[in-house]
């Protein structure tokens, strides 16, 4: 077990006593956590089960599989195998009102719930757990801080195998092949329904510019209708704006970035708008300090681009077009705060945001800057290590 | 498009006439679509949104984004934006009963529709949706056969580059980026809740028998705690049993295989055990047609491990021990039918299954087989085609 995984399980008991802070100060009797990434942040294990978290009393992690694996996993002292109907009757009866994450619990699930906790009532506590998870405590940031140096050095090594005539797909499987060899645990985790990702996005040209399904400014043509996002089989050609938009996975914890990359040179008005979102980065990263509000980081982002000229192409096209210039980040990639409209309360010390002021030219490409920042009193710390903008590639 | 997709598209139509169908018979007045694989399936686009599908009438898909990318995939005419709430409650006004699948859809994402749907009643289709599913048309076995084709491909590369001194990780990597090249398009799509698969396993010696969270027979030590399946860092020493067990997406339709790899030579009751899962695979195979009962052939398997004296080994040790020796495989992982105890109901044609039988020998390692294989009358029709059977890397 490494520094940093022991740091992280020596959080547990506190984020459940800050759970059952925020279920108290709710009128909530207990929280019954039924998701993975749930159940992992607060018992340091994400075996299939249950995790019971009483406003008043001790925690019970229900196990189903693997129990052993979830005793040796978690510093909880309570963890147990899944009881029978009745005694998890006995186990809740105290508490008639029972938080649950109405976000991620499927309806057959909780209609089971129903069915053997009789008398209860459940009510939704999404928005109680996203905001506990936003701020990051000191051992997350290292373990992000960890991650975000593997994946940047991967995206640092594109110039070296970057080559006009490769595939969007070739240069992704190249990228995904060295993320894996240094640890890549998987896919990004999203926590809204029917959001997918493999690893990352590849784009060139006007594949770009593809709009579709994923909820970010860039898509990607991807391989098939069935799955409709990230690199394609369209060649790279010399001139092309190569936007590559990368997730890694590590300790459980995610990392994004994106640069682009050219063999040749890039047409003037997209390298002119990869100046623009480098300035709204450099102006925004010292404002992700506590206080700052992110609906006005958005605002500023957005006025930028239009003082440039640029807002027809800011975050996407038309209607498709994003309405965020950053996102929260964690065990998620959609976590919060999100930097967009409506998202007044102010940001606070150990956030993390991806900050993504990005581009789209229909027809022509997709270019930007993206990186993972933590909230610090003094700016935003950036934890993708990697120098920024254009990246020339000699044709 | 390829021929393959545009006879998948050309099935639209009946795929939405068989639903229909399903549904007076079960007395819905119409089905309410949210899954992204279920619009995929009834609508060939999984852009975001909902498909309405009522009993008697026109189906229609409503789309948030993109529309004009669901518009250019989908064959259905009645595609278009997504409408506001008063004209959602206008356009189900004549259907009081509405069917939803309740296995995939969020609490928060019912409670939305139940405020903008007042009066009417929701009731699930979960097992009909998975029941249409389960039988695959010659355009889907045909997108199947591509498939299984290039995965086994590249599980026949193994031999070329599995070494001892590689750390399981380095040989996921390298079947990976291949898989990647031939154009895998993701990760397995998993229906049931919270159940995750990068892409496939590769576990050896006593990494081989972890047990974990994973509803499979064979788990793996996986990375951390965070994301406890599959490959590890664990080096593989020359006579490990290595397992080999993965799956590729293409076109939206899944595979899954293993096989087993060593370095040298196995230990003699490994070997043995790869036979009995070889004889067990062979003695099911033919029995893979209309009319079969899933869960006799389960009994059929458990009664061959007991008799080879292997019962203890059997699919997993313990009560972690998988209680199936098959799954359905198709858009989802977890598909029906499954070859378990409680599936009584007969196999059908263009049912498509992963016959995996496998021994899980603690502190020593998993060995087995898995295929994907169609049912036929003449049998179960190989979709993953290479050699069964222990493979011996020299040293």
């Amino acid at each position: 077990m490494t520094d940093v995984t022991e740091g992280l399980r020596r959080e547990i008991p506190a984020r459940i006593e800050r759970l059952k802070a925020v279920l108290r100060a709710s009128g909530i009797d207990g929280a019954l956590l039924l998701h993975a990434v749930d159940l992992l942040y607060h018992s340091g294990t994400r075996q299939n089960g249950a995790l019971w978290v009483p406003a008043s009393g001790e925690a019970a992690l229900l196990v189903r599989k693997s129990f052993q694996r979830a005793r040796a996993e978690s510093p909880l002292a309570g963890v147990r195998p899944f009881p029978p109907g009745r005694e998890l009757s006995s186990l809740l009866s105290r508490c008639p009102r029972i938080g649950v994450c109405f976000d991620v619990t499927r309806v057959s699930q909780l209609d089971w719930w129903r069915k053997h906790l009789p008398g209860h009532e459940f009510v939704d506590i999404s928005a109680q757990l996203r905001g506990l998870r936003s701020r990051k405590s000191p051992a997350e940031l290292e373990q992000m801080r960890l991650g975000g140096r593997k994946l940047a050095a991967v995206i640092g090594e594109i110039p070296s195998f970057l080559r006009a005539g490769m595939r969007e797909l070739d240069i992704a499987a190249e990228i995904e092949v060295r993320l894996r060899r240094a640890g890549n645990e998987g896919s990004p985790r999203l926590r809204s329904p029917n959001l997918e990702l493999f690893t990352g996005l590849v784009v060139s040209g006007e594949a770009g510019a593809e709009t579709g399904a994923f909820d970010g400014p860039v898509v990607g043509r991807g391989l098939s209708a069935a799955q409709p996002v990230g690199p394609s089989e369209r060649v790279i050609r010399t001139g092309d704006a190569v936007l590559v938009d990368y997730t890694a996975l590590f300790g459980g914890y995610l990392l994004d970035m994106a640069r682009v990359f050219v063999v040749g040179t890039l047409e003037a008005e997209l390298t002119r708008a990869i100046e623009v979102s480098l300035a709204i980065q450099e102006e925004i990263v010292p404002r992700l300090v506590p206080g700052e509000v992110p609906a006005e980081l958005y605002d500023l982002a957005a006025d930028r681009a239009e003082a440039a000229g640029l807002a027809p192409y800011f975050m996407g096209v038309g209607d498709d077009a994003s309405r965020f210039v950053g996102h929260g980040i964690g065990m998620e990639l959609d976590e919060f705060p999100v930097l967009a409209p409506g998202f007044d309360e102010p940001l606070e010390e150990g956030q993390v945001v991806a900050l993504e002021p990005k581009f789209v030219f229909p027809g022509r490409g997709a270019v930007g800057v993206e990186n993972t920042w933590a909230v610090t009193r003094a700016g935003g710390e950036k934890l993708t290590p990697l120098a920024d903008g254009l990246v020339r590639v000699p044709t």
